[in-house]
């Protein structure tokens, strides 16, 4: 029990944080607000949490936000807040896809630092014209491809880069969930299956954009490898689903490694089954995120290692982002408020004018713009009849 | 996925909070204040946080802590905060095991209630008197028997209790550690070996108090029985040790169940194995504290199942500690801030003259004077020689 | 504990075995004779072990075969042993897979049945000629596919096929290994290596001839799926290894299902990876080959099962095929077992002029065709700059 | 992959075997005859399978057994065999257990080397009486503790004594199973329960002599430790049942070292769930029967590794008696043929008038006299109150 008490509690200087979504009714702004809250390095002040006016105040008024500063329309909002001498530093962006790019387009213009969720937009043409707005600006930008807060995924990825498992060969990539088995966004009350499954808020892509995108990044983020092109056969096997719910793609890296990637929301009996293997010359490792406080690594030749967040195995990397010893397991939220403290780090060395140390790491608006890449030519991949596509 | 948003988030209605305890360099003071924050139930906003003055006022500057509000003492702080109209309404008493009874004893007099970190006292007596002060102040007292917290303990309680085990026989419970395999206590900078090997400050159980009673607890907790007698086997493996760091115990609970219980401190491999399983005529469970999601249930003659937190086969009592679906790991800080949030439920409907609902659970003055008899008769039954001795 | 002895142990009636390769220093022979004895289905009375006289001699003796049986060549025990009034009934052909065709032929010319290491050949034409000639003489012909002989695969099989997935949607089968990592084949005195990386020895195939035609066999047998097309990418990692060392595939199955096939020598930390994952519209299965007494089913909607060979949760199909109560682990030489014992019921059968009953079942020469053609397209697919090819 | 074939098949030097009991319709018969035959060390000549005349004919009949060879009686077995110039030079006694002791002093006394089930007789002066008389007549005798046949119990061993644990201080074993669950001798086809519960054949001890005694054989055999005293804990959860069906045991280890045993057969869920941790001063092993394939070794202070049978870390006591690769798992009934070829070895070794070598291991007489020894303390403490005893 090398005990690892949290790093960091900001309570002294919080940063004053505002919120597009995420009103009562919704999923993960409650999830993005936990995730602030962990580490004491937000205040959340401000909200446009709803388009429904009433529902907008009742939220706010929830969550202990002031009369003043619920807004009804994120524009409205980035407007008041830019204004405000005590204005939000931060917004969170956590409605469907297709507002992500009109919100982060007018905080960034307001100068307010942007966490958005994933994934960045719905086009590659309005995903670069961020990457255009965030290098014009200035400003932090976030987006919250969680996973790769999970301690084991940072030691993961130090692994790699250290040549601990020689020149990479292999990264597979899966994430299997079982949620839309049937046709729920038939419900009209399953809110997370309508949008999810509607091209017209989510995008050309569906279980490609809602997990396949976070597979795919997170290979990329372990691996450190650039795709060359891929081949994707997108399946819906759901009758009438609009979006495809199955994904399977061969992957072709720059330098030589391959890949496949298998993303499905009808794998019956997955509930959330993310699982990234990585393979090279010297060693392998695994991880399953249902299961995030392990990692396994074998060294080619000698025993299979379990390491463990907190442990006798842990690298600095997995240790700066550890709150309790090992043993005692941290979780999804964990790793989702790892993503909030550090663009808080980021956003705290702006305000004085610095930049945040190399070991700061969150995903940047160019990582959203890469997940937009991978959409895209998988979307063109499959509909081409599944052919080779370069991303 | 059937998505469960957090059921409640206080913003709008914080909890004033003290905490007594859990200074620069502390543990178990920051597991606190995160699950203080992760459903935003309350606000800290005074401190005692260490003896020494410095690290106490640096600690609450860190925190956030009003400078007239880091106080040096517990006494000071609770006569201080007991006379400001906007004073605290509960205190975290975070301290080593010998201060939770002055602490509780001022704070409950001075009429604030009490989050009291476990075991609650070094003796029974004192428990005693805590208890009784509880009833007479009518304040809500909360021991922090964390593992109580995790929905699929919740879960496991309401199936006892339905009968879906039948009739209880067995009773196992586990709970291994190793990082006092070596003398740790030996390097004075390891401040966590240090009190908690040491009888001034731990009282007279070492592996019993510290861990010990938290697998009793369990055990007591989802089988709903109450222990008849014990006969105990303590040992100390480390040589220069002053407290015991194994233990072995037999159970004979009432009403004709058995049991074991071992915890250890010196089982090398082992981080945190707090493992509980309970068999009946009809059924048995298991859960593992390391995988806290899972809790495996078979009825007698079908196949095993997995239960999963946010599951198909998730219980009410489970849902309602919920905060992300299924296959989003929660770990031992949601489990913790379940414990903070249901005390939080009490603190409020006392605020309105009201009694919390059946549903809110949390470990109560009673369950910790329970804890304090189990490592009195468990260390009186090994020093006569492991004999049978009555609880 | 529902005891199940073994149903049939057939000491009274054994069946005359002849072999072919398996002498001494090599692996599969020993497995062959050891899954021919665990029922007592047979006794090994003859063989041509090494095309080296004195090995052959000595391995002959080793065994307890008599002198005068021990051959240096198939041909020659073929001709000799269809001479003999106690002549074998039937033969193993246990060598690398170049020897398999003109082995397998000359048995069966001779009137003997034949139980055949997988790949059933080196080329599709050979197969082909292999399967006419089964045809023409009526001799039984068993290819060891032998994943298809364990319990819980048989229950996998006897689910799809009574409906409890539903309509099958999706098939992933994987078969990670990490032996040949490092250039193995360099060694001369591996000759495991060796002969598997020879085309020569293999045919074209390397890793998708030793290992993916198992994971394809094991796909097909239990979804009851008929392959449509492929795309594959094979890849030779080693420098100058002479065959592929890992295999990515799609699979489009006939009536819409999709499918991923992963096999590879050079994924380390795996030691013998195969893993069969199938889900449709109602439920899910998957079986780890390295965990075999266990089978995970999830009906869409409920919690999931752990099935358990000889368990609550077995089926008749799996009962037949199991010597052991559950909890007592059965391994690779059981299910290796299990397709000899069906074997000899088909032998025992025609010896009587019978067919044997729909339940006993074992790896056709058909199947043996249709891993040839497998193979055959994938190294197709790949050579053609891995397009979609018909198989 | 290293491969390792089976080390041995003694098809050339076959022993001569009979059997006691395992006719028609019995369980561990089978069980015994498969591991006589796995690596071909034995074949069965003879046997008196049942008391009952016709049934004993006829299962000599289906096993291959000659007619004249077929006997109703040990005694006249034992006389019988002895008398013939290719008699039997083993024998199994697979019986219930007041069986052992009349059979196995039968054939002691004609010559004639045993292997014999356990728990070894059903009184310690019984057992006495075999000890005696096997140092007597020099024959072989073996005691079918077959859970120390699997290979990496065998390394565990290995292990320890090789000091890579340190000094032990802790040996925990338990063994639960729920077959017993319901009364399921109350069923007269269940013979298995039936003379499992009945005093007349199974001796004093239920459960603690049916799998008590199999954990305490693995505790012993692993640790090299002996027991000094005991206090045990029998229950009978059954109504109505005569023997006990669940064991809780605290041991005192000669040399200070301390440890609990429990064994059930009323625990639902739990299969057969042998399962040991043994842990030092240095080092801690963990491994369970129903994935015996792994080991699990911690070095204090390092992470936790996977050892498996045939892999990397595998030793050389544990290659010795492994037949298949790593990733191709092993089970029961091969841990249970090491024990009949180590017998095997050690009777060919006396045929040439030698000893074994120190590397043949397999439970002695001895081995089970101690094993009576612990069931008689066991007993005898629980009925004296659960009080210390010396074994």
């Amino acid at each position: 029990m090398a005990i690892e008490a949290s790093k960091e509690e900001a309570g002294g200087h919080r940063i004053r944080l505002g919120m597009v979504g995420g009103g009562q009714g919704a999923f993960i702004g409650a999830v993005h607000r936990i995730a602030s809250r962990i580490d004491d390095q937000y205040e959340l002040v401000a909200g446009a949490l709803s388009s429904d006016a009433a529902r907008a105040k009742a939220s706010a008024k929830d969550l202990g936000i002031a009369d003043d500063r619920a807004y009804t329309s994120f524009a409205e909002m980035a407007k008041a807040e830019a204004a405000r001498p005590d204005g939000i530093e931060a917004v969170s962006i956590v409605t469907p896809n297709n507002t992500h790019f009109p919100a982060a387009k007018a905080f960034l213009e307001a100068g307010i630092n942007v966490i958005c969720d994933k994934p960045l937009t719905t086009t590659v043409a309005e995903a670069e014209e961020l990457v255009a707005l965030v290098k014009k600006t200035g400003k932090v930008f976030a987006v919250t491809h969680n996973y790769t807060g999970y301690p084991m995924i940072r030691q993961a990825r130090a692994m790699v880069a250290a040549g601990e498992l020689g020149e990479i060969r292999l990264v597979q990539a899966e994430y299997p969930q079982d949620w839309l088995t049937e046709k729920a966004e038939a419900d009209p009350n399953n809110k997370q299956a309508g949008w999810r499954t509607d091209p017209a808020r989510s995008g050309a892509g569906g279980c490609i954009g809602d997990i396949g995108t976070h597979a795919y990044n997170l290979a990329c983020f372990v691996s450190g490898l650039e795709l060359d092109q891929l081949l994707a056969q997108l399946s819906t096997f759901v009758e009438g689903r609009l979006l495809d719910d199955d994904v399977q793609i061969l992957l072709k890296w720059k330098g030589g490694a391959k890949g496949m990637l298998w993303a499905s929301q009808v794998a019956v009996g997955n509930e959330n089954g993310l699982k990234l293997r990585v393979y090279g010359t010297k060693g392998g490792l695994e991880w399953t995120q249902a299961d995030p406080n392990y990692l396994w690594f074998t060294k080619f030749g000698q025993p299979k290692q379990l390491l463990t967040r907190g442990g006798a195995g842990a690298w600095p990397e997995a240790a700066r982002v550890t709150r309790v010893p090992s043993g005692h397991p941290e979780g999804y939220l964990e790793g989702f408020a790892n993503i909030y403290t550090e663009a808080a780090r980021a956003i705290r060395a702006a305000r004085e004018g610095k930049e945040a140390g190399a070991e700061v790491i969150f995903p940047s608006v160019e990582d959203g713009l890469t997940g937009m890449k991978f959409i895209d030519a998988a979307v063109k991949s499959s509909q081409a009849g599944n052919v080779w596509t370069k991303v």
